[in-house]
């Protein structure tokens, strides 16, 4: 019984604080960290990097548009070229920040809305496919069961992870509840905590419908990004480890 | 005799571009590349590496301060830890790109004012050979002769190269006339071009008040940010190769 | 018969120069300036404003996205109360600078994907909308003729302007020939010349098809950042100048 | 008996929060609000100038290097042309936000290192003040006693007001101790509260060698960008109402 956490990290930026790395790096086993284009300033970047390696966490690139003020939460509607040459860029300057603090990237998870986009968007999913094959083709691609980036990774010879999410409820079909949908954000810590457990032992998940559905998850995302957000991560790690659960990371 | 020319290349952002990278790989046997934080997007500086790939043309980092708004040419004053991963941030992607295009860094040009402030600035010129020194301690660096941050990167163990320039007058001592003064920029074609060759057979030069002084060049800088520029370049280059001069990287 | 030719202008930024304004500003009747967002920093843009308040050459905002790296040519999927406040930050920006070289602004023209984007797409256009209201509803908007922007506008109470474009083809229904398809440009700088002329005289042009078709502008883009697109300007300016138009601003 | 109590605010940018406005506008009689070129996205400047119209606080214009990284904290040296114009854009930007919310901008507290640098530097100083002059000489000055940009900006006919701070410790010569040196901040809230009560009262202050110095003070400054801040800030403002004081913007 293995399970991966994974959370985003690295996204302060010069004077702003977000999220409570340090909290996190001692509840998931990935770490993904920012890049510098939507959040993460170098020196804060380089922190983040060597608090992972302090702890064990693995890394991962946490690749995203170049969009400081809309945080990569907005849709930009790049060419492939400049897609493919913005997440080369990223992906090259934190596998050389890691490699200075004696850790290395292991995998990719694209941010916000370009996580989103290339769910779907072909053209700008190969962009990031062909960015990581330029880069390091020995990086896996974390990414939703069934997207296109998914597809396109793997047959680019990829390693493609499957992600799941613990605190987002799910339609009968598998995919998420749109946020802007009642009930699309489960709060009550004990019920994901319980949630986790189920995806993570038995690859399954109550749906918004109340059926039971298949969820196949190689990790798990956990927020980290407010108080209520670290508290819930540590009950979902504490619930795992008195599950007896094997957290680890997916990439390792 | 040897003789490296070195320009800055890459300089283009989005929409505006500038200088003849095209013209100026056909003169240079070494390429100073943006990395993005005073000029460069990553679209542009890939261009530019796959570029100077081609022509067999030794790539350098030309790193400097965070401001596109200013190209790097006004003195930030950043804290040494800060600046130190900003410089490490852009080798690294610097890196990256280039060995996704089958070339690699060898040297680090520092760009503009953190040129300049390292002269004599020995917190900042301490953070930038840090800085290289925690990405890859093989690149070299180059600087100008008696510059703080030679003898700190020497001392660090990194190799040191001396930089001369083409088309600026020196005074007695050695140093440059300040861009202020008369007379600081030569721009007579061919007198530009008898100097360099000068500089590369017995390493001296006519200072200002017309006493013959040493200048030991390990490269010689040229501009190509201007039709003029490239014309002169193209003079010099044409001058030492009918001078006999092998025309190579210092880096090589 | 009278015209009005506008043309965008203050792009530059820093060390990048684009455009020739000195050129268009002898030649257009309005300036669409940029207002920093997609292009130019404070100290352009006042010189820009500065020599159009000296040739009584009319100011427009020239409005974007927050997207220097994409020149404000991609769309960035904003949510209107942030477009809004975007828009009116850029709009308040730009009338205090212009006052303080005794001009003022007298309509918006949004940039690049913007523009396109508000054509069509109903909550972006009512953010601009709102944006304008909001600082100074005496601003006019240059818009394309039957646009989504353009009925929100005048529904706001706005004063609306219709744009033709000098070298752009036009499809039998009036749209524009996407840029995708060939011939969509127009190079001949006689027919072009031609072309306007008769727009501005008879309100037609011929389409695409060979079709006569009618075309209402209220004004007329042309080109500036090129050798070629001055050349051309000029020549649609004295082609004008020659039939007899008093080229003047709409919004005079 | 009056005295004015401002705090810097609308410092969150995006998705980052800095400070607490809602708070602090219970607290202030004066907001220095983020014109965004250190901080402050315009949807953000925008809700904090709406809420200090209601709160009937007084609006200054917290004009910053543009260096978002860097919080505005790091020395530029920008050139005075530069710099004119960057002020001149952020005051304009913020008078026209603030018309659009029925306030306006009353006076001008240069941020961070602009601060600091124009209490000496009389070329960037003088650029300030030609910013301000241009863009509305109706505009106060907020700065330290005895600074160059005061004098400045009084000969150019400008009201200067002198500013005080609450929790910093002062030199017997009426500096404020650097924050290098143990004891320049002071951290009990019953002393700081104590201070401003005797400078609003007596004009004097307990310098750091425990002589009594004048302090001459129309504004004094409290923090509001930790939860302590904000708690320090309450106590100041109860304590100065308990004294019978008139709470009042100096600028009204």
């Amino acid at each position: 019984m293995r399970i991966d956490l994974n959370s985003d990290m690295g996204e302060s930026y010069g004077r702003w604080t977000l999220g409570d790395d340090h909290a996190l790096l001692d509840v998931v086993s990935s770490a993904n960290v920012a890049c510098g284009f939507h959040a993460g300033d170098p020196a804060g970047i380089l922190k983040t990097l060597a608090n992972a390696a302090e702890n064990g966490v693995c890394v991962g690139a946490h690749v995203a548009y170049h969009d400081l003020a809309g945080f990569g939460r907005r849709f930009v509607d790049e060419q492939p070229a400049d897609l493919k040459a913005d997440v080369m860029y990223q992906l090259a300057a934190l596998e050389g920040l890691a490699a200075s603090v004696d850790t290395h990237v292991s995998y990719v998870k694209p941010h916000g809305a370009l996580y989103n986009r290339i769910v779907h968007d072909e053209r700008q999913a190969q962009a990031v496919v062909d960015a990581i094959t330029a880069i390091d083709p020995s990086l896996g691609l974390l990414t939703l069961p069934g997207s296109v980036v998914g597809e396109i990774a793997a047959a680019a010879g990829l390693r493609v992870f499957r992600e799941a999410f613990a605190d987002r409820a799910y339609m009968p079909d598998g995919t998420l509840v749109p946020r802007t949908q009642p009930g699309a954000v489960i709060s009550d810590v004990d019920a994901v905590a319980a949630r986790v457990s189920r995806m993570a032992s038995a690859g399954e998940v109550v749906a918004i419908d109340g059926s039971v559905i298949p969820v196949a998850a190689d990790s798990v995302c956990v927020h980290g990004d407010s108080p209520s957000a670290v508290a819930m991560a540590r009950a979902i790690r504490a619930r795992l480890d008195a599950d007896g659960f094997d957290v680890r990371a997916f990439a390792k």
